[in-house]
């Protein structure tokens, strides 16, 4: 097991369906805690809170417990499990969602185990800022608190989202979203507003563009790796997410630098998973896989 | 005068009627040409090659003499100035052409005055690749050529277009453009593409996003400088490619880390550039103004 601090992630677990240019996958493994999990767990100690139906496949849990991926806070509930059906073209950064069936998820109520509420990294992956708000409170002491969000929420719980960014340490969000929030076209007007109102970090995912980091010391710039085809984005932004929290629960000092290694490993693990469908890529990847991708990243942004 | 090889920059010297959210010009100095000279001059002499009518303003020719910028090569024809308008909304990536009149610039024959045709760099700016390659003709020796394009003629010149390929060693092309010509949304595959058509050196310009270089040796990623507000997009790509340019015509060598700095000398002007309307900063800046944003380049881009 990585030998990081442990990470607690809450977040979707998820069957879904999704068709690229590339292929097609139905009923597949994925949901932003699972993505977000399997990414961290290649730097540091995960569990996972989120909530399956009865019909969730037994293989699935055994797979993320073979990864040594906790699942004890992941509720099995009576009913069918959150499904999500959509669709790529060429244009990755696009999604077009066919269906979304919120199954059990729809009443979802993140609860804690005992043992996860003293976790040192906790992630609020995308759900009701309310529901984030919930998780928050069962936590203490955490080193770093972590948010994502969507345009959903900034148009259906602005409020409750607002009281999300005073409180949480990162936040994590895309492009088109954060220009929805802050309502500026300008990324950079947008970082710089996100950060006052509370984050000490804002990151702006940008897609095949990279993303970038806000923070008080630094504006950092990662891009993204330079693959020929992307598979299937599903989940780039989840994996992105546990990359990069996990990368720094396996620091030893939380500085500046231990936060641009983290944007560049966020970066390394998201480029692996779009490579292939579900979690197919992501799982299987070696800390050799991961130590020479960044390697690469260094070689593609470095001058002097 | 800057100490770098002489460049040869063929081109357009226009009159731009330009609005942007930040405010607007009429009738102010623009076009390829004069974009790329003044930006390459802050590292190598410069001389330039184009047309202008008589009504074009004696005061742009002294601004241009005043930077030792050479315009032998700039022919005075009887009729107006090429004149070009145009909006931009805050999508800054996008030019909303309202007028073009080519006027004197619809019969320019580039023709290099003698003393031009043994130059070391030769850009050919965007124009009809017919004529880019009447220039290439007339050169002899040239340690690197340059050329530059728009979708107008990938639609309308693609033969000739294609030869121009097979002759320079570099391509600029911006990203739309080079999805067009190669058929393919991902940019890098379309990198990769136009290596093989000829080019020793592909640089996809991204706007925003920065740019990308396809090297034989390596691939290379450029964001660009995270400016709060651009005033005026107009001659970004083309300050690019003159910083980009002139960087390598002060190399001393022409290695790969010369081509990766002349990435960034190319998003550092261009970042300077598309502050203020028309030429206005660009002409400004000094030698420690371009240091400087070099440096911070490197900050917001460096990990370990």
């Amino acid at each position: 097991m990585a030998e990081g601090d442990r990470v607690v992630i809450v977040g979707s677990v998820a069957l879904d369906s999704v068709e690229t240019p590339l292929g097609r996958v139905e009923d597949a493994l994925g949901g932003s805690a699972v993505y977000a999990g399997v990414a961290a767990h290649h730097y540091a100690p995960v569990s996972l809170v989120g909530v399956v139906g009865t019909d969730f496949p037994e293989a699935h849990l055994q797979m993320l417990a073979a990864l040594e991926i906790d699942t004890e806070g992941v509720e099995v509930v009576e009913g069918e499990t959150f499904r999500w059906r959509g669709r790529y073209d060429f244009d990755v950064n696009q999604a077009h969602t066919l269906a979304t069936d919120l199954n059990v998820f729809e009443h979802f109520r993140p609860t804690l185990p005992n043992s996860h509420r003293d976790s040192e990294f906790v992630f609020l992956a995308n759900i009701d800022p309310e529901l984030q708000l919930s998780v928050l409170e069962q936590i203490d002491g955490a080193k770093l608190t972590f948010a994502d969000t969507m345009n959903f929420w900034i148009e259906n719980k602005r409020e409750p989202l607002m009281e999300v960014l005073r409180q949480v340490d990162v936040i994590f969000i895309n492009d088109a979203e954060a220009r929805e929030l802050c309502d500026t076209f300008s990324l950079i007007r947008a970082g710089n507003q996100l950060l006052e109102l509370g984050p000490q970090v804002v990151v702006i995912k940008k897609g095949e563009h990279g993303a970038l980091m806000f923070h008080p010391e630094q504006h950092f710039s990662v891009p993204s790796y330079p693959l020929p085809d992307v598979a299937d984005p599903t989940g780039a932004g989840d994996s992105f997410a546990g990359g990069f929290i996990g990368s720094l629960a396996a620091e030893p000092r939380l500085d500046a630098a231990a936060f641009r290694r983290a944007a560049v490993r966020g970066s390394v693990v998201a480029s692996f998973n779009v490579e292939d469908f579900s979690l197919n890529r992501l799982r299987a990847l070696t800390a050799e896989d991961l130590r020479q991708r960044f390697r690469e990243f260094r070689r593609f942004t470095y001058f002097d």
